[in-house]
């Protein structure tokens, strides 16, 4: 039985997610509906919102109702429901109050001039313009950091925010192993023979002819459209409004079919993770999602080791072929191949499976090093320039493709990147695990079911909300670390098989 | 200069509104895109917030500020903005603060066991499983005009909820008139021979041909489109959510185009006057619509006088013709004799533009005799046959679509029925001035020109706000105070014409 007062912060902490989620309807609305002259005022009303939302979750009200419900469930099992809510409640409490309001303005008028010359910069391809303003944002992430506090580095706290319980020195073992052996197969890769024989997947294709098959794709896997939508946006995401209404976007090319139909799956990914929590929990932390590894690893699952495997498509190519009207003569093997294409290229968003990793690696360590002050924003271009030409060989034509190109530091979204990868090693460990229970899961797909890798997703990830953090539900399904091996076995196989290596 | 207080009020209620519009975001969402399963999250969000607004809107605090400011301002003139928001503030202050809570959770709770029971009483067409909800909803609405306060008789103050300033004797009069002449028009009209001449509207017109035509000819009239949206709703409404931000829905019934057409003229009409409202006073009443009457005179005038005029069809046949690719054999005179077809009818929201008022009519008389305690829930369905008899000639087959009918009364509307008259009455009396002032305004219909009906009506209704009330603004406008005849006038010639009385 929980304590009234547990039931009193249950209670606030339920009417906070509810605002939030209201912002959240605000926020999709603003990507997919919103007219033209209508963006002004939504930002009035989202401003609103955050400010109640933080007001709310920072009071010191809250925090000595929080105090006192701790007391009373010092002695109870800590991955009970209470505590692991109590939990989650304290580091949040902590992260918002932690800082001074001072250091919070600043931040968020740096960040909206961020943004401004961020674009600027961006449309007139020239850094200068941003690049006393992103040295501002980095001095103050590091002063934030200070208040949160850290062992060795500064770039740890923020890290932090995104991955808690995630040591950074573990992690950064981890990522470099996987830049080093990636940084050879692209080579390899680079190398074979069987890039020249790759078909172009570009014949026309309508949109409403893409979203109806998108559809029929996203529902068979398991996406409840009852429970959920699909719009278009031109920034595909996938938002949780709340129980029974998950909402998926994606963007169609006409002339480029992979662009909406692997998005689509990755949204989906997510979609199912979202719509798969545990609903009598919803507006606390056990009926949230453990982190944004957690959640990448249930999207690039989806979208890469079943989206883009042959048995997927032994099933779906003679459907996509029929309803798309189109690529009648491209064999199994062609059109797999055609899919798994891998490029080195300038853009983050575009790049394929294997080379995005590098891309993110990049990202890693240059804003480590610029939170850390061992790198100085004038001196950015250069360095990731280099690092482009040395990870992917490529030479980076101008800032604008290059160090300009992501919108996550202007922001203030510092430590974020790691994610990216971290859901991709996830997603490899987790698909390694369900192979070793269910070895012949492969087979289903080539029947069009999906019902036993969803089952174990579901009981194994979904269902378990918060319960563990990254690092323990890792460790509590497969029985290791979060490890680089599982994500290089895979890659090294799929694309060792693909390109005859 | 205003006072610092007055902006500090200002700013309250700024916030106040920006709930309000996010708030309405929700339920425009809810009526358009929600999946199935999202809509009870979706009424917690929507209770939360109206939570929040009533709780921001009634502080005593809010209370004492007021005072103060309208102490402030004694002397000055009226009609100057600060005191036209003050006036408006608390008459609003007063309405939310005059209900003790208890009797506003005793009406929440029995509006929402109304709302289940007449659903039920409606479904299996049995009156008598809603009558006690019924007699209980009108039992409280007239304690609440108590609260209120009223001169004759309770039902003054309810209506006056809708239409403040609006004398009920004085409307009394004017809606006697309308239902005396309108009853014999009526009658006239059910023995003209002209009736078997008109045409049916029943070609198959798919509705995405219908919705283009519709985007065409909202946008032609003067609906922004890049402060706008059209969408598909089962209910058709207009919301602004915002400056910038106007909404308009509609459906389509693919074997009857008028239905989409006209309740989209209809709402377009509702949202150019969204639309034109003064953007900066967005937030006070200064910025807002004057009352459900005007709101609904600006929707009348462009679907009736405007859309169903032969100097309208003049203009849009031959395009419609083409675009539609149907209809090619009639004649402007057929066309509009078909879009003007009048005959009694049980469903109000299907009702023509004659008979309509004649719906409206029975509705007031009903209600009103329930507030008053002058007719018993019981008798409802007996009194309602009755009068469907006496004034449009025909017979009641079943409660269902009876009295059953609307959902007004199962939420607690009581004295709204009366503002959709009212915006006809007013409609009617605006365009006689308009008329006047521009004796060939038809002429511009036939060339596809509304500027000059759309500068008129800006100016003279628009861009004032809430400045004047219903009576006043009518009164300012046309020099008169507001009227049967126009209403009369024009339906009589118009009618006398097409069915050649």
């Amino acid at each position: 039985m929980a304590t009234e007062n547990y039931n009193r912060l249950l209670s606030i902490y339920y009417d906070i997610n509810l605002l939030e989620s209201s912002s959240y309807l605000l926020t999709w609305d603003n990507e997919t509906n919103v007219p033209e002259r209508g963006s002004a005022h939504r930002g009035e009303q989202l401003s609103l919102l955050a400010g109640m939302i933080h007001e709310k979750s920072s009071s010191e009200e809250l925090g000595n109702l929080l105090a006192t419900v701790e007391e009373e469930y010092t002695k109870h099992d800590p991955y009970c429901d209470e505590r692991v809510n109590l939990r989650e409640w304290r580091s949040e409490y902590d992260r918002l109050t932690k800082l001074p309001n001072d250091l919070v303005r600043e931040i968020k008028k740096a960040t909206v001039d961020g943004r401004k010359f961020w674009l600027k910069a961006r449309e007139s391809n020239d850094f200068s313009l941003f690049a006393p303003s992103l040295q501002r944002i980095f001095d103050l992430k590091r002063r934030e950091a200070e208040y949160y506090g850290y062992v060795t580095e500064p770039y740890e706290a923020l890290f932090a925010i995104y991955e808690p319980g995630i040591q950074l020195p573990y992690i950064e073992t981890v990522l470099s192993q996987l830049r080093d052996d990636l940084k050879q197969l692209v080579r390899d890769i680079q190398g074979s023979s069987v890039a020249a024989e790759i078909k172009n997947l570009d014949e026309h294709i309508p949109a409403s002819v893409q979203e109806t098959f998108v559809r029929k794709i996203t529902a068979q896997i398991g996406f409840d459209y009852e429970s959920g939508r699909l719009d278009i946006a031109p920034h595909p995401f996938c938002m949780q409004i709340g129980p029974g209404d998950t909402r998926l976007t994606t963007r169609f090319d006409e002339d480029y079919f992979p662009s909406a139909l692997f998005s689509s799956l990755h949204e989906a990914g997510h979609g199912l993770y979202e719509q798969n929590l545990p609903e009598n929990a919803w507006g606390s932390p056990l009926g949230s999602y453990v982190s944004l590894g957690i959640h990448e690893s249930q999207s690039r699952l989806w979208e890469n080791m079943v989206g883009r495997s042959e048995s997927f498509w032994d099933y779906w190519l003679p459907i996509f072929k029929q309803d798309m009207n189109a690529y009648k003569d491209l064999t199994l093997e062609q059109f797999h191949l055609a899919i798994n294409k891998s490029n080195p290229s300038f853009i983050r968003v575009e790049a394929d499976e294997l080379t995005y990793n590098l891309h993110i690696l990049i990202r890693f360590e240059l804003e480590r090093a610029l939170v850390n002050g061992t790198l100085e924003t004038a001196d950015l271009p250069r360095v990731w320039n280099e690092k482009y030409r040395d990870y992917l060989g490529i030479e980076v034509p101008n800032d604008s493709v290059g160090c300009l190109q992501d919108i996550h530091w202007c922001t203030g979204l510092v430590g974020y990147f790691p994610t990216y990868s971290l859901g991709n090693l996830i997603a490899a460990q987790f698909y390694h695990k369900i192979k070793i229970d269910y070895p012949d899961i492969e087979e289903d797909y080539k029947i069009g079911k999906y019902d036993r890798l969803l089952d174990w997703l579901k009981s194994n990830v979904h269902h378990k909300g918060m319960t563990y953090r990254t690092s323990e539900l890792v460790e509590k399904i497969t029985g290791e670390k979060l490890s680089a091996t599982y994500l290089l076995d895979y890659l090294k196989s799929k694309y060792g098989k693909i390109y005859k290596l």
